[in-house]
């Protein structure tokens, strides 16, 4: 029998157990989708870069032992030899005693084997060119292959592709790459009353919220959700579309079940399937939460109530799936600022507050480790602290939190927050 | 004639002066793909929420005034009238002196208006149920349209979609909703020698690094990039290429012209077209970098050189793009470490170096106010300290970024950094 969590527990439970999951399927995308995919295997290069010697400066390539020991007072005299045109192949060659015209970019002639800036050099107009500053063999171009050589590795498995990662592979013409797959959250309602958002409801059916809103939870994640229909609190049916779920996803969320009956259609399916972490969260609201191992991939079973569904989902899986989907920096910005209204408390379990802000207080992202816990916002130039104002609804509907910018966790052995006293938001 | 500005400026002066700039054009999204879009105009209540009076909780729904005065010791004894179904609408009526079972989210039978909790009422087996807890009207139910009212506005135009919105408009049927475009953004190259990424380069040819690298930083930030054809070093065609561009983007960038001939292209298009803000910046790389105010839209003239491009796109550009998008919190994170090897310089301008870390850092966002400023990071608990090791290569070309893990700014009247001294590392 296992008991109910604390909702600490709840979050760090799962972290602990699938700390090593990783997503090991791969999937080609082309170089336009790449960006902030995990690259699945080394990248080698095809092609060498730059394909040719290349000039870095606008100028005029020489041959280096042409210039040495000239300066302002005692420049080289070089004859032109011709130019350099962006994009073609230099047809005339660097001879010494000769210097050929060329701009940034350019494909160095032959012979040549360093540039002279531009604003070191004087056209006489007579087809000589004074050259006041020497050069050593190599300056101001870069030479074949500087950058890459053909066949080596210049991207490794496990980097996730930044800009200009994808600037590499463009260099290269390597316009698509093996990625691993987006992690993949199976989507379940469950409950006789529930029927699509977009259908008619007849008699007493209610839409199904927690799909689409779990879904865009998910999405916010870095994840890929995947709906399944809607099942009746039928435990087969139930046993049957969460097997198919697990066998299909990284992670499977059923919402529904917050009546006993539902509930434990739930928890048994779990069970036989897999083992239960926990089952049941000492918060209100969200007692109905449970997390199950189901041969290594996570399932949780999350309220039916919509408000509850998304305060557990963002308490105990987006850590989890943030973690996952390594977008875990993005999520969880919190700041501290007074309660404007008392909270009156207390059931004996943690307490979920929805609150809105007031003023523009100052935001840090709750990292990973848990170490950025803010400091009390101290507010605008005008000396407007901002404040915290508890969001009441008597139904607690999903269309209560629109108004709401954040929640708090008011503590299980506590009587309440007095007003005025200050609190961590966790936004939205 | 404009002067080079600071790195600083380069960062401040768009912001400054395109502030207000704002998206009006709007589009209808499905509520799948609504995450994160901002609605466009208030969304009213279709149908009232719920849609008729439902029990929170499991147990029995009676009249109240039958449970007035009654406790443990001396139960209120009531007739089990009949049982309520998920999802269908209740056949049983409940009069005085009776209750009807349901369960939480049931529709609540005619007469009820309290549900007594399933744990404080005893049935008896013979169709009488004890009820040991007096109830008020309204307990442990909601009333019908309590959450929502018809034609009720329940979201604002300008909200930013959570997934708890998008739970909203799916818990009164709507499945579409107005938003406001997301930002677009024109990307020109532009070059003689530039040919497409996908293509085989001929002669002394070049790929198009930039484009698909902008595209994907542009992606980073929100927007959605709009790619336009290379255009070739002709002041006809550039100036054709960037007016379409901006006519069709909120924001134009155009990159290449590291060439003196090339530069002077875009700037002459962008001064004919609007005006200069500024025209090159004192910093290397990224001299070659400019920034007009077209009509009211912003246009980036960007460097050739892919290192030079990205690097001035984090710093001039991606401040005011995830600005118009509303991203600015999750760019720009920071951190704050020793380095390791010392840096030389200087040029008499900033310079920006591309650093890898070693070992893990705090990190911390930059905020829009600039306030976030990181503290030195103090490492793990073995004492490892973290540091940013300088990532040198002779080409400086894009690949050589593959390593990076940041960049740091060395300011222009400074001696260069010396190692051990702490710097702050901006994070790709």
């Amino acid at each position: 029998m296992l008991t109910v969590v604390e909702l600490e527990d709840a979050r760090s439970m799962p972290l602990q157990r699938f700390a090593d999951y990783a997503v090991r399927r791969t999937c080609v995308v082309s170089l336009d989708e790449a960006l902030g995919r995990v690259i699945a295997c080394d990248v080698v290069a095809s092609e060498g870069v730059p394909p040719f010697d290349r000039s870095t400066m606008d100028g005029f390539a020489v041959v280096a032992s042409d210039t040495f020991g000239c300066s302002e007072a005692l420049p080289a005299m070089l004859t032109l030899a011709g130019e350099v045109d962006m994009g073609v192949a230099p047809t005339c060659t660097c001879l010494p005693g000769t210097c050929v015209r060329i701009p940034t970019g350019g494909q160095m002639p032959q012979g040549a084997n360093a540039v002279v800036m531009l604003e070191r050099c004087e056209e006489y107009g007579d087809g000589t060119v004074g050259i006041m500053k020497a050069v050593a063999p190599g300056d101001n171009m870069v030479f074949r292959y500087d950058d890459v050589k053909p066949g080596q590795p210049v991207l490794f498995a496990g980097t996730k592709l930044d800009p200009h990662h994808v600037g590499s592979l463009a260099s290269m013409g390597i316009m698509e790459c093996s990625v691993f797959d987006a992690v993949t959250v199976g989507i379940i309602s469950t409950g006789d009353e529930i029927v699509d958002a977009a259908c008619e409801p007849i008699g007493a059916q209610m839409r199904d919220v927690n799909a689409p809103m779990l879904a865009s939870a998910v999405q916010a994640c870095g994840a890929r959700p995947i709906r399944y229909p809607i099942v009746p609190d039928e435990y087969e049916a139930l046993l049957h579309a969460v097997r198919r779920a697990l066998g299909e996803c990284d992670m499977v969320l059923i919402s529904g079940g917050s009546s006993a009956g539902q509930r434990d259609n739930t928890a048994r399916v779990l069970s036989e399937l897999g083992s239960l972490l926990y089952h049941g969260v000492a918060v209100k609201p969200g007692k109905p939460t449970m997390c199950a191992d189901v041969q290594g991939k996570p399932a949780f079973g999350l309220p039916g109530h919509p408000v509850a569904a998304y305060f557990m989902f963002l308490e105990a899986v987006r850590p989890l799936l943030a973690r996952m989907c390594g977008t875990s920096g993005r999520h969880g910005r919190r700041v501290c600022v007074r309660l404007r209204e008392g909270i009156p408390s207390n059931h004996g379990r943690s307490e979920i507050v929805a609150v809105r802000l007031e003023g523009e207080p100052d935001v840090v992202p709750a990292l990973e480790s848990e170490s950025g816990h803010a400091v009390l916002s101290q507010g605008d130039a005008c000396g407007n602290e901002p404040s915290a104002i508890p969001v009441r609804s008597k139904s607690g509907l999903i269309s209560s939190l629109a108004s709401a910018d954040g929640y708090i966790v008011v503590g299980r052995n506590t009587e309440g927050v007095p007003a005025g006293q200050a609190v961590e938001v966790r936004l939205f």
